[in-house]
């Protein structure tokens, strides 16, 4: 397997855009992309796209080649791939590894989804088809109430509060209210967090993340062919895909998500590093227990202290490693297909030194977690400087 | 890249199954595939699932995992691929880029569609989503609808007549009666065929392919440890994949598939053999007027030849070249996420001589090509034996 680098990142701003369509979102985020390197985009020879539910959202399916064409990428193998919230996560997987495998050179991968088109029921319902129908979502499930049942159990074995909860919320917001292309720019305090009325409980509003519109891009090359089309590479050290039961009462341990697990051992052995060594990181707070969760999945604190590990400040922007420097799912937003490489295009914009009020003090090595439904698949990439 | 081999395969039949859910289908492939070869279900690496719309067939997401957990294949990548009618063909494709280039060693590839259980008009609806809805289906264009106006121009180019169409209908009839897992087993005659009552003019009840369920699977294997898991490997010599327009009207020309074309040269440039090379083939024939143009974007014939050749006898089970002697999508069925893969478990059947009354003379190399949409996608797949 050879080197792989990102070689160009491009997403839209995340938020609701009624004006735009699907397509018209996934091809402003592929024309940014494009305009961040030196590629003619006829030389862009396989194209992925991350998708969770566009044909439920807008009706349209067949997304792959129906984005590509109309980015000018034309003729050339058009992939999507579904894994839940994962789906982007997955798809930049694969395009990894059609890289670091020789059979292509330049690859792009982009992640969308439109979903503010939609009533909040049927949102809801669409959502749902990511976890068990057939089981725990015919017996009245929604995602807020799998993620309560996560966190009610968590508090239990660990101790964890509403208060750690809440921080998550706060610190997240801050982020986000420095990223001009998050969907809900404002500071939170820990009173409103806490206050947030009852989604499901122990969750309240702050602590589920936003339904939003957004797409995102990456190109990948060889690292050894990386100058040709950027002065900016960044270097895909790890990348790592694992499954796990979809229905949570098929797990042995809710409160730890074995596919988060996996995936983290793969790439940390892939990219020849620990927790230790990751110094920033975008995780996946669909719900703020599950960045939480993250933490402990991860190795970055030991099982049952991510809590208090974001309590005390640690993983805020001036922390010792900032987790969500970009405002995260809870305040970027969560347009769930494009959430995998938007957080690519994330660490991609911490490396290379571009994140501005927002960029963190040492950025030479990020982790992404990108997790699919409660945790029946999960990304795990490391991304560094060349 | 590495020699390939399939190394294992299974299907369901194909029909119309009220009693069995579309986690269920695939299970059962991929039981009678693994049962198909010495592989313990704990040694495969990664997991592919072709499947165009189970979301908006039966409200279920999230399908990889879904399936991979439930056959006892756990934690590995389990990716759900949806390219339209090419789901699993792309599937395929993806599985055997894996293997080739050395990730893993054991990958198993699944397509699923479980689609009887929705109503007609719904599920028109549903397959037309793999159209431009924005545009001709908006406009009130069904599947047929795109396809009848294909073959209409087809016939004003070409002078090709109801009578060849009818003539694929016919001979994919024929061999389908003998095919047990065939969803219609039964012989229609010219008569018939052209006495369908009309769907899209010019296209009749028997120019369309069936509304199925089923499920198919084969094990991808390096071909240089292929002995250890089977006495009866068959060689993966070409595959590839390609895209076009979604929508009719942005193609130049609606009686030639780019993607077809594309993919096959690729296909056959990796095989090192030609369209005179190939003994038999599967061919995607949702219409049979697709069938016709298959034959001469593969270069079976010469352009606008494809109808005569149909009814020249040529591609009949005794014929020269016999294609579809599964029965094809018009009779064995056409659950399109389980297509593309099924069509690999024919060409497998085949190259092993257990076709039994449908076994063809000639069984050394045989092709599949699988349509995605009105040939947005379409992956071509050379098979050969050992």
């Amino acid at each position: 397997m050879r080197p792989v680098a990102v070689v160009a990142a491009g997403k839209t701003p995340f938020g609701a855009f009624p004006e735009l369509d699907l397509r018209t979102l996934a091809v402003q985020a592929g024309e940014k992309c494009l305009a961040n390197a030196r590629i003619p985009r006829e030389r862009i020879e396989s194209f992925y796209l991350g998708n969770f539910a566009g044909p439920a959202f807008v009706g349209q399916n067949h997304l792959a080649p129906y984005i590509s064409m109309e980015l000018g990428i034309r003729g050339v193998p058009s992939t999507r791939v579904e894994a839940a919230c994962a789906s982007s996560g997955s798809a930049f997987f694969h395009a990894w590894a059609e890289v670091a495998a020789g059979i292509y050179d330049l690859v792009m991968v982009a992640g969308v989804e439109k979903m503010t088109s939609q009533s909040t029921a049927r949102t809801t319902e669409i959502l749902a088809s990511a976890g068990d129908l057939a089981g725990e979502i015919r017996a009245g499930s929604t995602f807020a109430s799998l993620f309560a049942m996560i966190a009610r159990r968590h508090m239990y074995q660990f101790g964890t509060k509403k208060a750690h909860l809440a921080a998550v919320a706060v610190k997240n917001h801050a982020a986000g209210a420095l990223n001009p292309d998050a969907h809900m720019r404002k500071n939170i305090t820990m009173e409103q967090a806490l206050a947030g009325r009852p989604i499901a409980d122990p969750l309240g509003l702050y602590d589920c993340s936003l339904i939003s519109d957004g797409a995102a891009a990456v190109i990948l090359a060889p690292l050894e062919r990386a100058a040709e089309f950027t002065e900016k590479p960044v270097r895909v050290l790890g990348v790592a895909q694992a499954s796990d039961y979809v229905a949570l009462d098929e797990k042995e341990d809710i409160t730890t998500f074995g596919a988060v697990r996996r995936a983290a051992e793969k790439a940390y052995r892939m990219a020849g590093v620990g927790p230790q060594d990751i110094e920033f990181a975008e995780l996946h707070d669909c719900f703020t227990i599950a960045e939480i969760i993250a933490t402990e999945d991860l190795g970055f604190v030991t099982r049952g202290c991510g809590g208090p590990y974001a309590m005390e400040g640690h993983t805020g922007l001036k922390g010792s490693r900032p987790i969500n420097a970009s405002g995260g799912l809870k305040s970027k937003g969560h347009p769930v297909g494009a959430t995998g490489v938007a957080q690519i295009c994330d660490l991609v914009q911490q490396i290379r030194g571009e994140a501005g009020p927002r960029q963190v003090a040492r950025h030479s090595l990020g982790l992404a977690e990108n997790l699919g439904g409660s945790g029946a698949s999960c990304v795990v990439s490391i991304l560094g400087e060349v």
